[in-house]
């Protein structure tokens, strides 16, 4: 789970949950930029989203009221507006620890859609692995991980190691400086107040669906 | 999201909020019990997971109050308990579709980490990847994947396609008769509403911790 840190300076302060829709938001509002829509009304994007125009209204109603009677929300300045909200008006620098079938999905997936989310670097053990390039970007010495780290200036670290390794990754990272780490190690992982860390449980996700499923 | 069909019959209702966290109990208790850990209290498990005992005797006493006074929770009874109530007291036949590196990743993943959850089988479009295995899994032509759904009985089809692709993927797999969809495509799906989905929308995640890391 993320950490809620709940002092935030900002202007408006927005529940969590709403902050947890805004992706889902910005995803559909990214789609119809990408389809030269310029505006859009509540009730249309209650009809693509399935929330209630309602709940649409308060949600975005939450950072300004941009959206006019008659005529809607203007899909650019919404995009932009909850871009910023989500801190994706800047560029993130990362790296990938370990360069298996889940590192390398993570290096394939953020080098094709995620624009603002740069992997820099590749750190692996496996001497077999490393000098190798994936998505045009190097596989390093897990032992030269912390210099680079620092050195890069890195933001988030990703972490794709089998969970007997992943506290000691993820110590590293935050020692080198990180403030970020995107966890796909189905563990929970303790880090330092000052870092933020998400958590990819695909297991949890699974179970979930199991529950859904054996509940019909 | 997952659907959440409101109109379960099982015995207590339970609170989406309190089914959510159940996965991570689960993991707890299954930690404990490789440890030869019998019983443990709730200030225990406060300790171990961040939540606080309070709130932890109250997501338990949802379902029936094994915790006895002085005592705390017998682990293997807890678990048995929380393995049922998840529908984990079962196995499933699986399907992944879309061999690249995340479907691999997956293949792998639910191999060594989920007992009661089989891959069957991987399905496949790029003929240069039909015919090798895959973690003992034969990878097979997407083409035959609808009478093989339905002859094999697979409850659950993996979405690991692009997006483009996702919504045919997940409309074949309703068609052939799986009762859930798990999907890692970065996009909404519609599926029938006797079917149950999770998704796993990776951007999100990235989003919210991109957000967390801003705000600080």
């Amino acid at each position: 789970m993320p950490n809620n840190n709940g002092n935030s300076k900002e202007p408006a302060r927005i529940s969590n949950a709403v902050i947890k829709r805004l992706p889902r938001y910005r995803r559909y509002l990214a789609e119809l930029r990408k389809k030269g829509v310029e505006k859009v009304s509540s009730n249309e994007l209650s009809r693509l989203m399935g929330y209630t125009a309602s709940q649409i209204r308060q949600d975005l109603n939450n950072f300004g009221g941009f959206g006019q009677q008659g005529y809607g929300y203007n899909v650019n300045d919404l995009y932009g507006e909850i871009s910023g909200i989500l801190g994706l008006d800047r560029n993130y620098k990362m790296v990938i620890v370990g360069a298996g079938n889940l590192g390398q999905a993570i290096a394939n997936y953020t080098y094709y859609y995620k624009t603002g989310f740069i992997v820099d670097a590749i750190f692996e053990v496996n001497p077999k692995m490393i000098g190798l390039r994936i998505n045009d970007r190097n596989v390093l010495d897990y032992e030269d991980m912390v210099p680079y780290v620092e050195e890069n200036k890195i933001d988030i670290g990703i972490i794709c190691v089998p969970k007997e390794n992943a506290q000691e990754v993820a110590d590293k990272l935050c020692f080198a400086g990180v403030s970020g780490i995107w966890n796909f190690a189905p563990v929970d992982l303790e880090i330092p107040p000052h870092v933020s860390i998400e958590n990819v449980h695909l297991s949890d996700s699974l179970h979930s669906l199991a529950y859904h499923m054996s509940k019909r």
